[in-house]
């Protein structure tokens, strides 16, 4: 099936790229920029990846987020919080629906290609303090994009069953350089080792027994998981 | 309830706009520039009828989706077809997915804004050509919006049961002046009478037994409906 990848750049849909290049033909690969503070260090990894494997890349600009929403993830927000990922106060850095309006976006732009099928790098650990990462909402907004397009788009989660430890375990498989992925929320020169998502890449390298080729500012030990 | 109107201009949205401020609160009214032929003539008559009733108008620039998708509705593409909205070849006037795009980005800012709901002007004239106009993509797409936020956001249909002729006819009760709204897909200097919308908006006019203020450049028969 012909499918075009949700990529940003981050070490999931970089995954999610390589895994769907490997059992299908992927059209393209579509990366977003939406005035984070971390669009400028992730997305040449997107494209880098794209180029590596000989994919078209896309990238579109919706810098009009960074004025119309509120989310410290945006430059218009106020500062990261450091510590772990289900900490309630990670709530700041949702972008309102982003993945709606990824997920939308890239429908109409499968649409355009000839696409029947779009991928998106959800998976296990998405946070349950995310309301646009939820399985219920991820079963509507694919019945959205089936019935709104002529094509019948299917939206893959392919790592639904997977945690990011077996993501980055795959992508060992896959051959992919983690070291050219970007996580950190901070977007500063390094990764700063100790935001949410920091924390989830090292804990991700840690259970999955893998070296961890990131070079992070600090390396503090890592926080303990919140109760859910 | 809190909502946000989507608002391009054109009649039905318009009157979807008064109809909601005559019985809700409206916080904003948000309009989409997409790179269309017609969304300079639209998009003005949406931030004039904001301001007549003192509400706050934010435009959207989507300017990416004319050279990233197909349509012949974007500047991009090519002419638009005269004749019967419900013609097949009308499918070429389709921007794909652009109802699930429109509809995420004002989840996002309802969201934002503290709004609980989200109006759009779907009516039972809407094609089954676009599949992004369907029952079934509507019902799903209201879903996704409502899981995929904290605020549990409503897409409000309130012109569901209503068809074009009806909508004038509720406008007209609500004092508004649709020559101050536009239609064509040509996005010339005047409607031109001869297009799908332009047909439609004359027909509307027609069976609601309200006289037409539209200046159109040419007003030949109106073309009979196609089958369904």
């Amino acid at each position: 099936m012909k499918t075009i990848v949700l990529c940003s750049g981050g070490m999931d849909s970089v995954t999610a790229f390589y895994d769907a290049h490997a059992r299908q033909e992927v059209s393209g690969v579509l990366g977003f920029h939406y005035g984070s503070k971390h669009n400028d260090r992730e997305l040449p990894w997107a494209r880098h990846h794209a180029e590596r494997l000989g994919v078209g890349f896309r990238l579109v600009s919706l810098d009009f987020m960074d004025g119309l929403f509120s989310s410290n993830l945006l430059r218009s927000g106020g500062e990261i919080p450091d510590g772990h990922y289900a900490e309630p106060n990670m709530k700041q850095t949702v972008v309102p629906f982003r993945n709606g309006i990824l997920i939308s976006i890239a429908a109409g732009y499968a649409e355009s290609v000839g696409a029947e099928g779009l991928v998106i790098a959800a998976h296990t650990g998405d946070h349950s303090i995310y309301p646009d990462c939820g399985e219920n909402f991820m079963k509507s907004m694919g019945r959205a994009v089936e019935e709104g397009t002529y094509a019948r788009i299917r939206l893959q989660r392919p790592f639904i069953g997977l945690d990011k430890a077996a993501i980055v375990r795959r992508g060992v498989e896959l051959g992919i350089d983690y070291a050219r992925t970007w996580s950190c929320y901070k977007g500063g020169e390094k990764h700063c080792g100790r935001c949410g998502t920091c924390v989830e890449r090292r804990e991700a390298f840690q259970r999955a027994g893998v070296i961890d080729p990131t070079g992070y500012e600090a390396t503090p030990d890592l926080p303990a998981r919140p109760a859910q």
